[in-house]
């Protein structure tokens, strides 16, 4: 019997295939009192070199398959089963206690995951995942049980699991594997974002799909509408081939657009560029099209390491990203770290709200050793390509003020040395802090550019934490306070004659797309993958009759009657 | 030899007398192996009864001489001493460790301590405070040592201290303790916020009176400027008693203004109104001649129990306040819990960024049941004096709809069982959030009043905890970006014909009243004893003159140019 199951639309497109449940075997233990802890503890080194064994194959194939940010997740793998503390744990646990190596696994392994879990600070939670993975692996060799080994699948499948893990992930074959659903999950949850950089259709979230689907069902993933359909009709499956085939064929109309420049209907050109993550993204940036790189986080260079990123180190990373680019523009944002993104050998101090806290550029201005290696870095490379440069977080003049200067003066002692810089990078910020946004006219008359970032600006906005569910509803992106501010920061930066971007998630969404181009933003930086879309879009747009909108969207209270005019006005879902 | 020691100044006044070192012995224990575990036991279970006894006393002292709310300190020491758990944890350990109870008391209370610190959150933070303070208290017992005990001091001194617990606080006789000066804390420490409620001179911060001050020194405390001086010669102690003699002569003027209304130079009203936060709190705010209550904070009401108060006890509560107001405003919040303030009972989720996070407002709208049974009891009290309602953390117009709702559909509940309400109770809002802010002529068109928080407002516009030390410099209340906010608030209300106030700590502040005149605040909230030098102020602030200034505040860009400009402009320090 055919059934419809509803979920979030993780990773757009349709697929149709039969269903490959992702089963995770059971992995109870029991506590049993041995005679001879020697040899139990051998059985537990036997397994470890067991599960070594197997990760390093995992992390081989993810280096070939999926590059090396997503191996990286086996390294912290590896890791773990290579930490003395929590090894000898587990074996004198055995010693000491003269029980099986299950339970001393299980016992230690769970110490472990709740002193990491208790930090409340997202690198140490990761940690407690990646020993809950580990542990996984190595409780079934010790029970003798298999887990699951997508790797082997060799025909064309949808993936249904409760979630999917990291190591399930890396071990799928884009070739067989044509789609996922999941049980658990949201929009930005491991899986979701594992779908979109795999280019296949998910949904995820659907609370259902383990309890309804059995292997071997036919069913359909609607990537676009987040709906899962068991067992289909014919007359449904041939409805979703047609859906399947209209969506490739708007894809392939976007991808005409690759070599086009952005173009409104009235002949009005906005500049699409990309956010990128790190110089193995750049390839991604120029298969789709983008006119630059808008957003280039540079905390991936500091970030699953054991100290700082060397000056060398981050300019060979600078260098290869400008050169790649080929002059076209590419902003590089300084270091971003604290708040969520902790970098665990800088000791930070635990803080009470992480997001309000110690963070950015204010870490930047007090750690200025670190900062200034990273300002030389990027001067030096300046040559190879356009560089500009924006300070995250600046809430307040003075700040901007000494970032810029400290900047100055790592350019004029560069200079001394006889090393060459460019002398026309543009100097810029961040708007994503209320303070900055309200001010944008006093920070027009001394910034080269802004670029918004809009899930900071709407969290602080709306003083709501965007990771809390509790407060979700208050993540609103059209809220009419964003986007006065949002068109307050353009305004006062036009009147100055400078440029304003935006590299918050909101650029690339169909419904914020018509109103960014009424207020008058000049770039829109959005992930790769989504530039031809905006760019179909905003070729079918008038910037004259946008424009016309603007006072009317502006004078409305609520985010509701914003996101009704906007749809109803340009025809969208 | 005469030093001068720099501090916080947290208490305003001067005080000259004779040092008394509140020394704490040291505690430091040794682990002893011991024969009889029964008697150990025993030896320990004397001790918890004697340090009850003490704490009996303490508080029945406190309750007499310093009110509920700080006796309540002693109440949860009391329950620390209770605690099953914790005591059972002390034998245990005696008997199966055959250890000293010194030892074992203190091993188990450094584990609860650890265990509740760990728990990042005030209110566990708050309880290992507490086990700290009871733990030293027994096992002075136990190692037969005096802890000071400032209740026998009997004559005029100024206690000085590395810092100051609330056991030593509430022990201290207003009759004696002329002022006093620690090593640590801020304006917002315990130690600050008891001498301003004890109205006593006091200097915090200061980092080094325990090391240079000896019993017996003569020592000044100028809690104007925050400087200490230790063995001041005859000549500085003249020239402190003149200036201690002009503090009392200024405070005496002032005190002539309780019965004035607050009228500027140009015959201009404002209303000062003092913030509350139990019934108790008024005999203050009549003393200080307030006309009004700007701020109820119903926090308490609901703090350090076990359950939710019933309609009934907090109707009684409201009842009160509202008849000994006599007919004057008295502005209630409604329940603003969550961030840093936690109901244990409520046993909410842990969050990641508090003040980002579920509360206020946002819990009362999902916890519907607790919210009417608050709204009820404001409603049948609001015949018994002058009442106006507002919601905290208002981020949406939504949200102010769903709130006044439910007020009403209780008012009309009341009604149909034949209860009285009043018919002009007025219902606002808080704005603290920068959305709500930005959005004030949304808002104006559908509330009665705001009332501007400044503290959440500066920190959410700023995005830096004003909590966190590390982000203290961005909690810039003259940043230009703040100061936009306000007058944007007051002007969107006013062009609708709403009145608008300030509770937040900003109003009493001698620097903003000249600013806040000028925007056209028309009320302004703050602790009962910074009343009447607001009004000796605004009496020679003319409302004219000072809104002449407004625009060229708001074009400032940074908050030392505002705050130069308006010291300049008005001739203060």
């Amino acid at each position: 019997m055919m059934k419809r199951i509803q979920g979030i639309a993780a990773s757009s497109g349709i697929a149709i295939a039969k269903a490959y449940r992702l089963e995770h075997p059971d992995l109870t233990v029991e506590k049993k009192t041995i005679a001879e802890p020697a040899e139990e503890v051998a059985r537990f080194e036997a397994a470890i070199a067991k599960a070594k064994e197997e990760l390093e194959a995992i992390k081989a194939h993810a280096l070939k398959e999926l590059g090396e940010d997503k191996a990286a997740i086996f390294s912290a793998h590896l890791l773990v089963l290579s930490d003395p503390e929590l090894l000898n744990a587990v074996k004198e646990k055995i010693e000491n206690e003269q029980i099986n190596a299950e339970y001393a696994l299980h016992e230690v392994a769970t110490m472990f995951v709740a002193m990491f879990e208790a930090m409340d600070n997202e690198y140490m939670k990761e940690r407690a995942a990646d020993i809950r993975d580990v542990t996984k692996r190595v409780l079934a060799h010790l029970l003798g049980v298999t887990i699951s080994n997508p790797s082997m699948i060799s025909e064309e499948v949808i993936i249904v699991a409760e979630d999917l893990t990291p190591s399930d992930t890396a071990q799928l074959n884009r070739k067989y594997v044509k789609g996922f659903t999941t049980d658990i999950g949201g929009r930005t949850s491991h899986s979701a974002i594992m779908a979109r950089s795999m280019e296949i259709p998910a949904v995820v979230g659907t609370k259902a799909v383990t309890a309804e689907i059995q292997n071997g069902d036919i069913v359909i993933i609607d990537g676009l509408d987040g709906e899962v359909i068991v067992n289909p009709s014919a007359e449904v499956i041939a409805e979703y081939e047609k859906k399947r085939d209209k969506f490739a064929a708007q894809k392939a109309e976007w991808a005409k657009l690759v070599n086009e420049p952005t173009m409104t209907s009235d002949g009005h050109h906005v500049e699409l560029a990309a956010n990128i993550g790190t110089p193995n993204d750049v390839e991604g940036v120029l298969n789709n099209g983008a006119e630059g790189i808008g957003l280039y986080r540079t905390e991936f260079l500091y970030m699953g390491r054991e100290q700082l990123p060397t000056e060398e180190e981050q300019f060979e990373a600078y260098k290869t990203v400008l050169e790649r680019m080929e002059g076209k523009p590419v902003v590089v944002r300084t270091l971003d770290i604290g708040g969520d993104k902790e970098l665990p050998y800088l000791d930070l101090p635990k803080e009470m709200n992480p997001f309000l806290g110690f963070r950015a550029i204010r870490l930047c201005l007090d750690m200025q050793d670190m900062f200034r290696t990273q300002l030389r870095a990027l001067l030096r490379a300046s040559v190879y390509g356009n560089l500009k440069i924006m300070f995250p977080m600046i809430a307040t003049l003075d700040e901007f003020r000494q970032a810029k200067a400290i900047l100055l003066e790592e350019k004029e002692k560069l200079i001394a040395e006889g090393i060459a810089v460019s002398d026309d990078i543009e100097v810029g910020m961040m708007v994503e802090i209320p303070a900055a946004a309200v001010l944008a006219d006093q920070f027009a008359k001394e910034v080269d550019f802004f670029s918004i970032g809009t899930n900071d600006l709407i969290q602080y906005t709306m003083a709501a934490d965007r990771m809390n569910e509790r407060v979700s509803y208050l993540y609103q992106p059209y809220n009419p306070a964003i986007l006065r501010l949002i068109s307050n920061v353009i305004d006062a930066a036009h009147k100055e004659g400078k440029w304003v971007g935006m590299c918050g998630e909101m650029a690339g969404e169909e419904l914020a797309v018509p109103i960014l181009l009424a207020f008058g933003l000049d770039e829109f930086s959005m992930s790769a993958t989504s530039i031809l879309r905006v760019r179909s879009q905003l070729k079918k747009l008038s910037k004259q009759e946008a424009s016309r909108l603007k006072e009317q969207i502006l004078a409305m209270g609520t985010a509701e009657e914003v996101v009704n005019f906007v749809k109803k006005t340009f025809d969208l879902n």
